[in-house]
């Protein structure tokens, strides 16, 4: 059973494309010819490009603080204009729309999925054809906006079931999913996939480096040691107090970022 | 004849403030000081600095998308404080506010302009006089906001007749405008001033390169082979499949940025 | 006495979470969970990491332009999860929310404050308890919202003794305050701590070199010249014509910059 639906919908938009472009703000431009009393949220239009699983995690790490109803629109879309399907799911208390890429992943191990749709048509603003190139203006935003209003996904598309979700987190014993990273965030933090209900029973490996100090809170951070504390989402960080903790050791999100859980 | 505004108008922003200072979040609360239900849309604030035929190029890709009503101000603006003229333009449908500088010639070319005004007072709030360094905050928010309760920019100007524009888009065979980079989005996408209707009709070399590879769609490029492509407004863009053609052929904004149109 | 609240409150925010993450985009989702009508305005996110004296100046700089009510949630907070104390202060226009780490230092010198409070709870919008990394989210941003929603500081506080603010502006002849960097801007400005009053009436030394050409705007700017102007908040910066300062003077916010002022 689906909520009702608030009568101000949010809409949360993550993308990759920067902000030194008029990309995002033409989204918004559109989403306010359909739908002028949208409140339009900005997730992060800094993911790395093409990066999906980085926008994953984003998504993952952020949805839950967002009221009923809101509608999720994630444009990291390598694949635009080819034969990549746009998918429209809803769940009980949101909607989320994005490329079948794995982006949604994340939400799905973590939600209830009623149905996935295939978005085949969108409400269209003006005379000009569809580009092959910016789905975000023509299809994306004019699709949020209309959802928006209460229309639902599937006025827009038609039953499809999903690519299947790769597995994201770790779990000892399980070879499913290796422990990684999955985000670096502004400080330097190493966010891992690993959850914290393993928190104090195992040590974390990087590179030649073993982490062994667990803290509850910055404060009990010795300096100058990296540390492991158990990030806002629930997921072990790698830390470094007032420090970098990427750049002591050298990772990037560039490059594959293995872990090993020890102990 | 102007249509009818919206009742709720939208104020988009363009500048090259960047987002470190506190320059965007000033104006918002300027212009929410004066109209509280203002909808204040970013198109770009990194505009490269002092960057007007960039920001030119950012609101004509994006101004066609935003709903009826909406003002459009520019912000870009080296000459601030001294002899350079603001002006106002109304459209059929929209409002800009820019410096005489340039900025509008784009939006010029492609739109009919009933009257231009140079702007000579502009609402205040609070008993400090005008800085000489930050219209931005003390002439352009506080016009903004007012234009949006419904006033015009008559009100706050005199009629004026702007600089005159300079050819932007490449035309075979006339001199007035060469081929040229107008932008490189975040993709390291080079957006030129060549529009589509020469697809598929010519080959552009850019340094001792020459790409002769048209695409209809991203899923049709060869790897690692530069392609044209129409972009999202109808101009060729010069791309490189998952990666960067600005870095490819080593091309910034701030060195010239001629190429040649072949065959 | 407090000036009533406007209707619709806006809730400003300024952070030093960058916009790589959905840290702010959280918040977001948080305010507008509990307030569906708040207006929310970034200030800036991009504060450096850690950096309490530049988002200080920040916030003093773009305060005064914000509408009467408005609630400013300063989130620079090196201590999150440890003994600092998080408070709320009101004056007669405004509400403040930030740690007490010297953040509000500069607004306490202007303003007339009534009572500050220790924040000792904040309102819950789900089971989770509150993390120890992420008090953005679990305190700052539910905090504003009920603020938004017209309650007051003291119905989630205690009041408390702020710590002593530091001086913040040059004085000549005392030696409370010394000359210096208090922000660069995006055009390389070097923004100081030195007020409008001494203009003209000294010159400022910087390193090995001694600027003594004073312009009241930029057309009056010899080319390639070091400049004082008094900028947009009546304080002298530091300016170098359609050039940046910073890096005539290799000049960066993480060394420390102090300025002799002579003559």
């Amino acid at each position: 059973m689906r909520r009702k639906r608030a009568s101000r919908n949010v809409i949360a938009l993550l993308t990759d494309f920067g902000e030194n472009d008029h990309y995002a703000g033409t989204m918004k431009g559109v989403i306010l010819s359909i739908n002028s009393r949208a409140t339009i949220v900005d997730i992060s239009h800094h993911v790395s490009p093409y990066n999906v699983r980085q926008a994953g995690y984003l998504l993952w790490a952020s949805y839950r603080s967002f009221p009923d109803g809101t509608i999720f629109v994630c444009v990291v879309d390598p694949g635009v204009g080819g034969k990549r399907k746009i998918v429209g799911v809803e769940t009980d208390r949101f909607v989320f729309v994005a490329p079948d890429n794995g982006l949604l992943d994340m939400v799905r191990a973590q939600e209830d999925i009623h149905q996935s749709y295939e978005i085949v048509s969108a409400p269209r603003i003006d005379a000009r054809s569809i580009s092959t190139t910016f789905h975000g203006r023509d299809v994306f935003a004019p699709l949020a906006a209309a959802l928006s209003q209460g229309k639902s996904v599937k006025q827009f598309g038609r039953l499809y079931k999903m690519n299947k979700a790769a597995p994201i987190f770790y779990e000892r014993g399980k070879e499913n999913a290796e422990a990684r990273i999955l985000h670096i965030d502004r400080f330097g933090n190493l966010v891992t996939n690993i959850p914290a209900k393993y928190f104090d029973r195992c040590a974390v490996r990087i590179g030649r480096s073993t982490i062994t100090t667990f803290i509850r809170n910055y404060d009990e951070a010795p300096r100058n040691t990296p540390c492991i504390i158990v990030g806002s989402s629930g997921l072990f960080e790698i830390v470094l107090r007032e420090g970098s903790a990427a750049e002591r050791f050298g990772v990037s999100l560039q490059e594959p970022n293995v872990l090993a859980v020890v102990g």
